[in-house]
């Protein structure tokens, strides 16, 4: 039997603890090492789990030989440092999304671990839920046709940030599942427009649309100033039509056998005239996204799968993201090269 | 007591018998005319109302010195000339919405209107529901405190027109509302993105955004493309939001006590926080808006009340539109001077 | 060509009209009378149809010979006369549910029709919903597998009636629902339990349970007393489950590819095990239920159809109500013999 | 400062972990021990908390004279005996719901603990949500007006167990929220029927009717066999009427100033009439309940507060359960001495 695989957990603050609970549910697995600058959190993971070696220096860590990877959950702005010298040590590197501050420092971490031979995965945890693999699975198959669009709302009342504006804190979900569904197609061009009213430092409400090769257009509202919390992606196409509720706590995907009938000949319509056919409700996988993802991450360390999320697909998000701050920022449509 | 207000209703499409059985229930009105090109519709009228005169010929009513107003219910294309004849021959005018075609046409019927002292009034029947009265009241009350952002989703799959694309379909409802409530606000840009996936001549979904004085964002999203019909508005302010939602039988307008709270003291935010106190949900008049609207006019006419929604009113849902088009055909935004 | 079927429309309250508009708009039928006691209804429905002729005198239409059908849409404790009187001077009938008053009531008319040859149907309209037609002939077909249960929810706020309490208001629907779609399943007992909280007089809400042969129960909450409006029918069967809400504008009926494992290995259960499989949402015929009826109507009379609710089935549902009321009185469980 | 209350839960199959979460939270109390027949499960539970003591001899807990108290969470058949023993070693309890088996049982444990003047409290989680302690709140202030009645729907598709029906499985929580709300008001008679499909053995589907003094009626619903999940409960009076729906993630709690105008003039009545106001939905406080009851049962212990659930409130609801049984055995309603 293979040696279980090292891990440490860099940044306990909300999502890190998360990343230790289903690490630590793997058989072929040891978070070895929690890592953070506030020590009070330290001593409360250490209560909860006596067997982690807890510090706040991240050289202990990467110091140690036996480790085989970490995982980085702290702010963004310090992902590229820590990723870095990560990967400078020789540690398998999982990131929280987004993967960096800027385009830049992606490419400069994707070229690093390339170079180093060591795997830079980025945790976009959408992609391993039953929802998002059953949706993907059915664009693929060609089961909605022609793509059409991609329209998302992730809104709610939300803490602002001080670092990262709404799109950096909540679109990365949506525009790695619009990539991961899409999968081929190109993306052209960002518009993006933002306000800020309550901060007056960072974008509190955005609406973000990437034009894709061919004309499919995505589009995500993102919102920390909303009263009530929606989740929903609409997603079109000729044959039919995909809508994903992640608030619904059992009916979360539904497919609609529907489409338009072009009508040019009465001037006048007197009534809507459509295709419906019946609609359906997967059944979908239930098991925890982070769950499954945690166990991929292993897998590919060990060589048995290819990442689901590597470095080029982390980077394809902060691309956009970047470009949509270029958009609101100067009010103009930013094409992407 | 006064004599009857004649009235024509020109155009007995989809919308045209709404106006004659609504305007049939008010007791000092009478439905004189009622005029279309297609004569089978015609006849099929004139069975359910043998008192009504049908005709396919507009100057039967024009000459008829007695008749005092019509309403138009044609397509958007006809009714910059059907008006004019109309203000011509010294008839008060209801024009369906979008007033016309261009901001220019509805210039010049606001010109003429005025300088023959007559009411030329646009329908855009949303104004005087329940919901949106409602919701106009509260805001101009200072119940919602600064205004922050319009959203309005109007989508569903709808029969895609031969002449007019999605915004100039559907919109006119968004943007007369969002004016109405946020009257004294002035629009200053306009941004505006569309797809034609099937019809390849007119845009099928769009994303409109309108840019206000003092940093206030409406957006507007129309689509005949969706599998599902939404119809709902969140407007949002420093001290309340309120959510729209017009599907909803018994709901449709519920106020939240919400705001966000801003935390910059600590830098990784463990959960959100915000103020949430309680909602509620206004009982709304339930009277048909287009019998208000209908009775209206008539006293209007009579010079007992002042337009709700005069040509400057229905002018300016045109100037937004017609920005739009640019927008999307330019893929620019567009300043409104 | 045949001649057209003269029928006469006798009480034009809330439900009357509407048998005269759909009547109306079928080509081979010709409404001839509308009767009622109050005068200003008769005037104003004689301005919407000029070509019906009113009459506060039943003979006058009973006299003609002409006249080949009623329709009767009174208050329940008039049916039986009424209908008497009809069948007695010839006429096919179609009753307002619930048929009548009593049991012996029903028998007896039904007799009546039977000996005179004359078509007897009543109107249990929602039978010819798109809703219900798809369910009867899903569970027809087999696909819930056994029958296990029909759970019913109609509740809202309600006017209190003064002369039939809310079961006899509402409950006809679901009765006859269920009636239709267990058709063959025997009741063999009924209980009921109502409360009587604002008139002192008539139930105003109850629940109804009925036994049939076999096991299957029903059960029906009808209520003038909920501040929501409710109409939700759960239909489980050993292999599928059927939700059917009327309140949904686009998705009425869902089927349901569940089932629940007995596990009886295990002494204390961990977490519920069932089988879980795919939902589906079929599109529904959606034209409207009373014009269907009314052409089926005609069809039976011209003797082109069989009635899907003849005699025996309206006297189906007013003997469960009828036991309901006893056991509702007296606190006990009806025997249905 | 005091020294920590030691605690041990007893049974550590589905709920027992919970209690030991929860109790492990509060800062003066200990949970020392966790004792369970099944050695696996213990093993689990102590890799998770290595400071708990784990044990399958329930005399090793009862023997240490530092133990302060045992909470119960096993199957309903064992509550009687280990309660008893609990007790007669001098231990306060807290007993998972249903308190026991029968009320004999339950009446010969109250004694015991007065007896030995220990504490015996009964764990109905559902009292100490944020929404029942709001609705309990709002009808104690007489808000509501007269009661009228309590409707609860409690289904889904779950397992079937071996041991109990439907009712005791789920109606202890509508029971003891009904209780709770209607303090004062004495249940007088209980109806209910249930089904057996597939199991032959326990009723998996059952409607419960109690009949309390002054004409006001509980209704619970519970099943196993819905294919949805319904959490909803209605409680109307005669000034205010509450919807409480537990699904609902936001707004669980819904107050309708709504109520019924009685018309008996009319025969017929056209159009329902009611009188109807704002709803408003009062914002919840969100602790977790568990918690929240956690920490009083350690504040009863220590003579702080008087505990919210005593013997004869879970005494009350085995009472109704008890009858439910003999009225589901039986056919018949029972009245309650």
């Amino acid at each position: 039997m293979e040696r279980k695989i090292n891990i440490a957990i860099i940044g306990i603050g909300y999502w890190g603890p998360n990343l230790i609970r289903n690490f630590s549910l793997l058989g072929d697995c040891r978070v070895k090492y929690a890592c953070d600058l506030n020590a009070a959190r330290l001593e409360a993971l250490a209560r909860q789990y006596p067997g982690i070696i807890t510090t706040t220096h991240l050289q202990d860590l990467l110091a140690d030989s036996e480790l085989d990877a970490v995982a980085i959950a702290t702010p963004v702005f310090s992902h590229f440092n820590l990723a870095r010298q990560a990967l400078d040590a020789g540690k398998h590197v999982l990131m929280e999304k987004p993967m960096a501050a800027t385009v830049r420092e992606c490419e400069e971490l994707r070229l690093l671990a390339a170079r180093r031979n060591l795997l830079l995965m980025v945790d976009h945890t959408f992609l391993y839920t039953g929802a998002v693999r059953k949706i993907r699975s059915l664009v693929r198959a060609g089961e909605i046709g022609e793509p059409y669009y991609f329209d998302s709302e992730r809104i709610n009342l939300g803490l602002i940030q001080p670092d990262i504006n709404v799109l950096w804190d909540l679109a990365p979900h949506d525009i790695s599942i619009m990539n991961y569904i899409f999968e081929g197609l190109r993306p052209v061009s960002v518009f993006a427009i933002g306000t800020m009213h309550v901060s007056h430092k960072v974008y509190e409400m955005a609406h973000l649309t990437v034009r894709f090769d061919g004309g499919v257009v995505g589009h995500i509202h993102a919102s920390w100033l909303s009263p009530i919390k929606i989740r929903k992606v609409l997603i079109g196409g000729s044959k039919k039509m995909i809508l994903y509720d992640d608030i619904d706590p059992s009916e979360k995907v539904k497919v609609y056998d529907r489409g338009v009938v072009v009508n040019f000949a009465q001037e006048t319509p007197m009534t809507p005239v459509y295709r419906s056919g019946d609609a359906y409700i997967p059944q979908l996988d239930s098991e925890e996204a982070l769950l499954r993802e945690a166990r991929h991450f292993i897998h590919c360390i060990r060589g048995e799968e290819q990442p689901l999320v590597d470095a080029s697909a982390g980077l394809a998000v902060v691309r956009i993201l970047e470009a949509a701050d270029s958009s609101m920022n100067s009010g103009r449509v930013i094409e992407l090269s």
